[in-house]
């Protein structure tokens, strides 16, 4: 599974943006990709899998959202937009366990007409107005059933040891 | 349960800490708190009660979170605090669900050690660094085993009509 996040604004959505790649990467999507330019954004997610892993984890940008959708569906993957206008997640987690490979879509503030009509899925995470950010992550933890909580990556140069009350990081890597 | 989110810093931290809120009330909590003034923040959210319900959603500040921390468990109230350094939440979902009232306590970047030792619980909603946003509804909805995405308002004045494509409000209020 790819994320999509569309429309970024450099600057304004800098932070927001961030938290939605590092959830796609956190949550076990394979890739992330913006439409916009934005340095910042790249170097922050290429920086925390250098130390935490998953170099596997495709981060690409995209200055057409449209085309990068039409392609996925050319390509035989199905598209699912996020929007609290859509069916709820509740009565299609299961038949999106079943789609494969899904591009996860979500906008900024306002996402145009054009996507509601060309993609497979509108799926609400709840239809109350919240965050993209909760909205991949609910997704992707309902989709992979939380076994994605438990990943260690063995690419990672540090590794998290849980405690009950503070930090314990070990050093794995090279 | 209540969301208290730490250090709270206006200007930067303006639009993660309202979508950390907005997740807290459309996933089902009781209430906000927010450490730190900033009244963009409330005015975000209080438009969003108004328009699309839950005005039983409290919205508060403080301006010490270890205080209120104190005072919630002196209260007989149980605090957890989110973090990727803590217990993995696959393993303590069952104990969350038992466990009442919760205080949920996330930071902005970096959380002071005294509160990972003068809380009851310390959760990692994964061992990955990605977002308080995400944690929080995740949190929320495994512990609400997903019901809470189904909620529809009955103080709403607007009401989504869920569509395979498009939009459909329909106002229900006054």
């Amino acid at each position: 599974m790819y994320v999509l996040r569309l429309g970024h604004r450099p600057g304004r959505d800098k932070r927001v943006t961030t938290h939605v790649a590092l959830v796609a990467r956190a949550f076990g999507a394979s890739g992330f990709v913006m439409e916009g330019e934005d340095r910042m954004v790249i170097e922050s997610i290429e920086k925390v899998k250098e130390i935490w892993g998953r170099n596997d984890f495709v981060v690409e940008t995209t200055n057409n959202g449209k085309s990068y959708v039409t392609q996925w569906r050319r390509n035989g993957g199905k598209v699912v937009h996020l929007t609290m206008y859509g069916e709820g997640l509740n009565s299609k987690v299961e038949e999106m366990r079943r789609v494969s490979p899904i591009l996860l879509v979500v906008g900024a503030e306002k996402v145009k007409g054009w996507y509601y009509k060309n993609v497979d899925y509108n799926i609400a995470v709840g239809h109350q107005p919240h965050s993209e950010v909760a909205s991949v992550a609910v997704f992707l933890d309902r989709v992979y059933m939380g076994a994605e909580l438990d990943i260690q990556n063995s690419d990672a140069k540090l590794r998290i040891i849980p405690q009950r009350a503070g930090k314990r990081v070990v050093r794995v890597g090279s």
